[in-house]
């Protein structure tokens, strides 16, 4: 099976990806490594969820954006490579959430783009990870998410 | 024309790094990417229009900290390279914005950066770019701008 | 003399790799580069002083939790390379400390982590470094460290 046969599957459709909104590139590769910019989680050009952890926005719901963000990110892998099946290895995801000073659940929040990679991706969606709580994010965003991905020519 | 040349045509004087503030090196090199520490906007050895975005620095000033911000990366790149027309690609930016909890606008003031390394550098300077908003950053800077860049032998 | 003898004369003993919180893994190689998962200041399950930079927690206390986290990126190293001496370089360390937003002295904190890893591994330990003051981290942590770690076969 092919990953856009189970991301079918797994009932996910892979959005066209937004053009940056600002003076950068969507993913940039060197050798083997894509690094895939931040992402966002923009659903049909709004945002998901938008708001603050620990100050409105749920565990639930910024792990729904985290998993809208992992989306977006293998879109802009699908643009990049043709095929998500070049993609031999999610290396590294790093996970910001919008988050009051007295939030503690980063962890779990992130845990909606992680278990996402490794079930749409299998062995090769096992990642290193990174997940803080930040002040604010771009567009009022709950999440952000980027990716470093080893791929196959 | 060399990158030099056209940093001199644009009016941009490359200053000498700044020792880092602590205990760690300006750029590590590992096969052909470079890791460049963190850079501050300082300026003749001040912090470029000191403070946090949405609580006093303008978006402007923000953009205009991130320019410095990244030509101290270019400094640091140039003492590394000898010359920075060895570098190939700018592969990644991380541009952290010192920012109130309401401030949305971190990709409008790290585009300060990205516009410059692509006005300095042509196609090279395209790169992939998280930004995000921090509760606050080094010396009260109001931003921070990381870099990896691909370079040739 | 090895890393583990000279670690040994620090008085330093790593510990059991704590697993993973989430859904992730503490370390992934892709050719010669081992990208280690976000570390915290975890001593025998405990986070070491839990809290916030500029509200509580002082910098020594901040420094020591610093090096109490690359601690633990060097246990994860150990298990997964084997023998630490393997590591060639630490290309990247990013320091991520929980921050209250008039807090400066982000540097002065993660030297923590950075003077720790040039005493336990030589020239090796010498690495390009990311410092910024996060709203809140796992755990109510008040500091993450991530690394990036060039090895041998």
């Amino acid at each position: 099976m092919t990953i856009e046969e189970r991301l079918s599957e797994m009932g996910v459709k892979l959005p066209t990806p937004a053009a940056p909104i600002a003076a950068y590139v969507p993913a940039v590769q060197t050798g083997n490594l894509v690094f895939v910019s931040g992402q966002l989680p923009r659903v049909d050009g709004s945002i998901l969820h938008a708001g603050r952890l620990g100050t409105g926005v749920t565990v639930e719901q910024g792990q729904e954006a985290a998993r809208a963000a992992a989306i977006n990110a293998l879109a802009v892998l699908k643009l990049h490579l043709g095929s998500l099946d070049r993609i031999t290895r999610v290396v590294r995801l790093n996970g910001f959430v919008s988050a009051a000073p007295d939030f503690e659940q980063q962890s779990k929040v992130i845990d909606g783009a992680s278990s996402f990679l490794q079930d749409a991706l299998g062995e090769a969606g096992r990642h290193s990870r990174v997940a803080v709580g930040v002040a604010s994010l771009p567009l009022n965003a709950p999440v952000e998410v980027d990716l470093v991905v080893e791929v196959r020519p």
